[in-house]
């Protein structure tokens, strides 16, 4: 695509209209049409920004994050997305307020959203949790709104729940369409969505769920691999053998990381826990057993210590398509001999491909910029249209 | 008032000119033509918000916030009520700053405000600190623009001291008048501000003070109930007197939940600390007696719990003006049964009232804008009818 | 100068070209010339702010900050320059995020600047570290944009390292200059940069590193004066001779304090740690010898304790020139009997001083948004220009 114009004849061919005045949780929610649309939103907001034409749809209004997880990458890139559109971030910590002192979720939501049109929240640390609570939330300020409270609905962006970690797996996914240069081209290739150990523990199975939950619909063979035992939710190997179907491609599981990388065109070895001792420990806290925390906890490292041999070395990139199959990550890596001793990728292959891994996380900010705008304009083909016309200068020349 | 050319013929009629260049302390600093312009300058930059008028007034410049005690809901009205008027909110966390490392309040003041126009404090823990806190910051900051070091005056606005919480009174007080079609319609209408047994302890005297001084000056008969000791400090009470001699009302005192609720078109059950508790608690912080503050906390437990049937129960509420009283509270409240096992209200109670209890706090960030637009702008009825005929949208269309 | 356009015409006749699209570390790293810029622009931005004239010249954007040390005034004064030109300030705080989990510098400073004008690190606590680390981000985004993961460069403002602290040092001089009526007025003054008594210990070297690597380029004799084994880096030093050639002024060092005052027309008297010290601890930090530091903190301590007499006191500045030598230092101050028992100044002597001191600060903000406007502008001189005639008030008139 070469002017904003192709991007406007873009977004007027799909329809995406249920997309406005609703929540982003899950990318399979989501029509194909309405992925598509946020993904030719966000390369519109990059062509923008890279042609110094200012974005701000929003002359004053906030963004409230909500990150129940440390983050640098997802809260800069929700920030950032922010500021594109003019609204202004207001972090609820919840240290700071009184959420911790037994307010209710309901009670809360309405109370710092009057001025909110959109609301960014991370919750990925309990299985059964996060997703959940992004939908009390929701609920509640569309209650809120309906009952006169406030004056605009303010819209969820799930910037990582228990379930689906959307804004990275379409960044992911924008960028392996660019990588491949469309989306058209596809079709066919093989992505390799693997376990790989990391000393750590307890890493969110969100990123895992949300390639296999997304990728499948690009009629791509979708391999998941790893250890036995490293399960998954079952719900989401379900839409991913749908989506497959639907789209021609396939989605198939394998205990062997050597043959999911075998011809693979796109690997992302990442860590993450089974699915099942997550479940059990979410239940631990439930019950505030923080012995059994503790020792699920040592079970859990040694049982990711069996597999070491889970690693991205260079001989298994050198078994991929030529040998070059495009490497994901969502950042940060744990990498042998660099920020481990051992972990889930040779320092060689990061060092190779860091560059691209960067590229991959710069299409996030843009990727939540459009699902906010998808939120909360009706038309956003005629907004850019608008914008393209008032032709306000980001940085004045 | 259905134009907002009816919002600016009404502030034109109104004498306010004293508000500009000046701070917000207390209600019952204010003569009652301006805080009728608080009120109506609110209801007009919430007409202009939900017919997307931006009120964008500054195109720069911060508001400067200063919590000294947690906050989630006047922490967020302040940021909206500073987004909607374009100020950036810059906290002054004093865990992060040099403050606690023997700075002085006057030096504090100035380095912090070279680009602030408003500063919005709350410290509200110790009697007989807030307010004099709030006055030395004011005068620091006067005299630093008076001596050429800040180029603007910054203004405050009280976000909640010992002796007054304008915000939340002025927010309440702008439901009571939404809620009965207007202030002409309060005459002769009883408001029961009644303590409430609550499980936790020192809970601020700001609000019942608040409430009692400002309340008492629209003609009604205000009843002040609480058990025998949990008096208020008695020079609000001279003031509430006073008020209510001149509005043609009456403030009477009386230690029955019971009599206070019988009749009573508007109810405000709450907890609260006695004041001559405070008052001691106060001197032990200041003479580093912890042991003497445990063992008040302890005291004033064990007096709470003597006052358990002080609660806002359905049979209080059903002897309310026709069972139907609007029930007030500034939240969070104490729910029996929800967050905590005994406390203010019922939990039937609270739930019924939950919609019109949101909207009374929605009302808090317009008043807060008004207040900052009042104490920012010599003419702002101007200012709204330039704003009218800018008529740049909020949000683009 | 009167007028903006005098400001212009100045601008106009400097040659700051190579300032454009690049960092602000060090003042010896600058021309004659380019600091001539700074100090031009932050008067023109301070002119046009009095007038109410919006300098607004970014619609979008943000100016990330990273405090590595506690700071209020720093702090602010980023704030304020960044929403003078309307970045939005987002804060790095290193706790919240995965920073601290061995994320790699490079990795770190690309994920937080996809939509990043601006970066603002303060990082002063280890010599040889903090100069380091911002060549380190600086390198990395520089590197992010050439290989497309950036649609910019973000360039560095220097909010104090361990070698200079070139936002506080050119405000200070800026100061200078308006109080003695010009830069060509400065020939053959007498600054005194002299260590004083402070009862807590390991000040940065950075102040008095800063002071006299840029003073010493107007043509004053600067003498630096401190107790024996107080010196400050040997590499700064010579700086400050050749520039003293240079200029036709003069450096000088003492070991007395009475010495220094003499005559002086300037004086700036203020607690520091020797440099070797500083760097023996930056070692034990770096062997993790915690017993080490603690036994350097007390010796320290000590030695400080042996040098009490080194103190600003009435009877010291009675010997400046006539008695009036200009008081300078970069707040907030030991004042002894008010912050501490005994420090660095008399109290009678800061509170003459107490104005002047607080418009020294006062010019930071604005020294700030110049170099960002150097940074990132090519032709400021044009972009003044414009910003008069739009002439959007900063505040709606």
């Amino acid at each position: 695509m070469k002017t904003l114009q192709d991007y406007i004849d873009k977004l007027n061919s799909l329809n995406f209209k249920e997309m406005y005045n609703n929540d982003f949780f899950l990318t399979w929610d989501k029509t194909d049409e309405e992925l598509e649309a946020v993904f030719t939103l966000a390369d519109a907001l990059r062509y923008m920004r890279e042609n110094n034409i200012s974005t701000k749809v929003f002359e004053s209004g906030l963004g409230i994050s909500l990150f129940r997880d440390n983050s640098t990458r997802t809260r800069f890139s929700f920030a950032s997305a922010c500021n594109l559109l003019g609204l202004e971030v207001q972090d609820l910590d919840e240290g700071k307020s009184q959420v911790a002192h037994g307010e209710t979720v309901r009670e809360t939501a309405n109370m710092i959203s009057f001025m909110a049109d959109i609301i960014g929240i991370r919750d990925d640390m309990y299985i059964g949790k996060g997703h959940t609570y992004m939908q009390e939330v929701s609920n509640a300020v569309k209650q809120g709104h309906e009952d006169g409270i406030l004056e605009q609905r303010p819209t969820l962006v799930n910037l990582q729940c228990d379930i689906d970690h959307p804004t990275q797996a379409m960044a992911d996914m924008l960028h392996i369409i660019h990588e491949f240069g469309g989306v058209e081209n596809l079709k066919g290739k093989k992505l390799a969505m693997t376990w790989a150990y990391s000393p750590s523990y307890g890493k969110p199975l969100s990123v895992p769920q949300g390639v296999i939950g997304l990728m499948t619909r690009f009629g791509m063979d979708v391999v998941l691999a790893h250890p036995e035992g490293y399960d998954v939710m079952p719900e989401v190997e379900e839409i991913a053998k749908k989506n497959a179907e639907k789209s021609g491609g396939s989605f198939t599981k394998v205990n062997s990381m050597a043959e999911a990388f075998k011809d693979a065109d796109i690997v992302y070895p990442k860590s993450w826990a089974p699915f099942a001792a997550m479940e059990k420990r979410t239940n631990l806290y439930g019950e505030g057993d923080f012995d059994g925390i503790n020792k699920l906890e040592k079970e859990l490292l040694a049982q990711n210590a069996e597999h070491k041999d889970w690693a991205c070395t260079e001989e298994l990139m050198a078994t991929t398509k030529n040998g070059k199959a495009l490497y994901l990550h969502c950042l940060p890596a744990d990498i042998t001999g660099v920020s481990c001793e051992e972990g889930e990728v040779d320092a060689s292959v990061f060092d190779r491909y860091r560059t691209p891994l960067y590229k991959e996380a710069s299409f996030k900010p843009y990727i939540i910029a459009a699902m906010i705008m998808l939120e909360k304009f009706e038309n956003p083909a005629d907004i850019l249209k608008k914008l393209e016309v008032r032709n306000t200068p980001r940085i004045l020349k």
